[in-house]
């Protein structure tokens, strides 16, 4: 019932009175889904007041010091995700976690993102008081779903809860940054001749902490075992991970259809998690995280600046027609936009 | 004779004493390989000092307004790209063309680049009075990469050749990343099964101006024509270019050993190049070229500007701290930084 509006997308003008005092932080804090996901549209605003207010939000959450197991989940169209989901976030909501779900989809280009398609496919879930669903944003560029999907997972940290899934959809470059975001890493794979096994790069399968081959069930169950030791055989001849249990990376089958596998799936987790943590791997990799996440914030604030100075605007806009019909090379022009910028400092 | 010095390396000792003076500039204008091959290494080069002379030496340069024909050049290891380049030079430089060539490698970490193997695979056309062959540097980031392939095809053309191909290996982005700074892009290909064919990413494929199938002779050959309308079967299905002859981008089969089919390749690129030049998008490509690589500049130098800056970089060291252990959110920490560049401006 509650859960119903969570998805919904707040309207701008909304999170345009949004002031982030003690009692939206104490909200987020406390979990209060309407103004997470009030909070989430912040976030995902570029207008510069909205920018301003998300930092300041972000940094006074972070003051919790709360962590959410954050789990990575990929796969190609098809291939169960929404299924996989619903099916193993009910299993974990059941026993009492609370579960968000973030969905990234750089390719997006929807106005209002997929949030029918994702409610009807998460229906258990999205109605379930322990979970949070947030569809994807209809998109940017990939460098503009990195920042919002840092700051709407520290977000749903802050709010309490215990695993934050962040799925994305195959498409090479949006699994490297996910998996750069997040604790581990679930790749979801169907049932598949042994010969399309090349077909999964070679790079997405060295970010995978487990290999789902889901759809094991019915007709395909056997061959969903023999793609899951095809898988094996591969993950075999990938270098080993000096940081990990020699058992992992490791391909197992699935049925989110009809929920088989799935707490061996969690068992897994568990397992490899409980022995990053103990290496302090688990602390290592966060802390790599952070320091990567604060060097991309300084970059682009810094590229922003350099676009809203309106006098090195003009300047560039001059220079670019300049360079257009060849009357500046564009070396030369660059360096006189950056000699004009040392003047203004 | 002459040709064999100019594919070496100049010592760096060579690019601290070169002055950027008239004689210089006229040097490279008149074509002489030692100060053009030395002004390589100078915009090769990413110190300081070095790169204030490689600005003011491009600029100069960009002043003779010549331009060589642009060509990116494509292949897996083994496809014979090396042999291609041989036979395919040899026949323009005999027609009285001077042909540059410029390898890109960006995944290349060998020190001193792969000058030996080039300089054997190509030895009638390295010895060339009107060749000049360049060998890809030991490499940095793609990002560098791009900056000096598009200063060296700057230096080549100003240095009167009339065509500059540049080679890069299968690697995906270092494809796109050429055809950007290219007029039109060959991808040289090897006889295949029909099966293997998705193997060729479409993004490379959308790229390429033509598919050569090489290796078309001897026990080959049969098979590199099956290739062929595979692949020109595959080229039907992707989206026509509106601004292209309706036969373009078309399928070839060469064979680079027995010189077959190479007069075929070039009257190919002289159609596409004399439509694309008399419907203006030749030049409208060079010119949104320049503006990318305008603004590429412009964000790569205020990011160095940013680096180079002693309080911006103490102060990050130490927030680079607080955000690791949790102290600071990396949101919060950037925004510092912003806050602190502000006032030193």
């Amino acid at each position: 019932m509650a859960g119903r509006s969570f998805a919904c997308r707040e309207k701008r003008s909304e999170i345009n009175r949004m002031e982030i005092d003690q009692s939206t932080i104490d909200a987020v804090l406390a979990g209060n889904r309407r103004i997470l996901a009030r909070a989430i549209t912040l976030v995902e605003s570029t207008r510069a007041d909205h920018r301003e207010k998300a930092v300041q939000l972000i940094d006074a959450v972070a003051q919790s010091n709360r962590a959410a197991l954050r789990i990575g989940l990929s796969g190609t169209p098809g291939v169960g995700k929404s299924t996989f989901t619903e099916s193993f976030g009910m299993m974990l909501v059941e026993q009492g976690l609370k579960v968000a779900v973030l969905a990234v989809d750089p390719s997006s280009k929807r106005s209002g993102g997929s949030i029918l398609g994702d409610k009807t496919r998460m229906d258990r879930l999205s109605r379930h008081a322990n979970a949070f669903i947030r569809p994807s944003p209809s998109s940017a560029a990939l460098g503009g779903v990195a920042r919002r999907t840092r700051e709407a997972i520290a977000l749903c940290e802050a709010a309490g809860f215990d695993i934050v899934l962040v799925e994305t959809v195959g498409v090479g470059q949006s699994e490297v940054m996910v998996a750069d975001m997040t604790d581990l890493f679930l790749l979801l794979l169907a049932p598949a001749g042994g010969d399309e096994l090349q077909g999964v790069k070679r790079g997405i399968m060295e970010i995978a902490d487990l290999i789902l081959i889901n759809k094991a069930d019915g007709e395909l169950k056997s061959q969903a075992m023999r793609t899951c030791a095809d898988y094996a055989g591969a993950l075999r001849l990938l270098r080993k991970r000096e940081q990990d249990p020699k058992e992992f990376p490791k391909a197992m089958t699935v049925s989110a259809l009809e929920e088989d596998g799935l707490d061996q799936v969690w068992s897994e987790i568990e397992t490899l998690m409980g022995w990053r943590r103990e290496h302090g791997h688990f602390d290592a990799n966060r802390k790599r995280q952070s320091e990567v996440w604060f060097e991309d914030e300084v970059r682009r604030g810094v590229l922003a600046q350099l676009e809203q100075d309106e006098t090195l605007q003009n300047l560039q806009e001059k220079l670019r027609k300049q360079v257009a019909n060849g009357a500046l090379s564009p070396d030369g022009a660059a360096a006189e936009v950056l000699r004009v910028l040392k003047t203004l400092k």
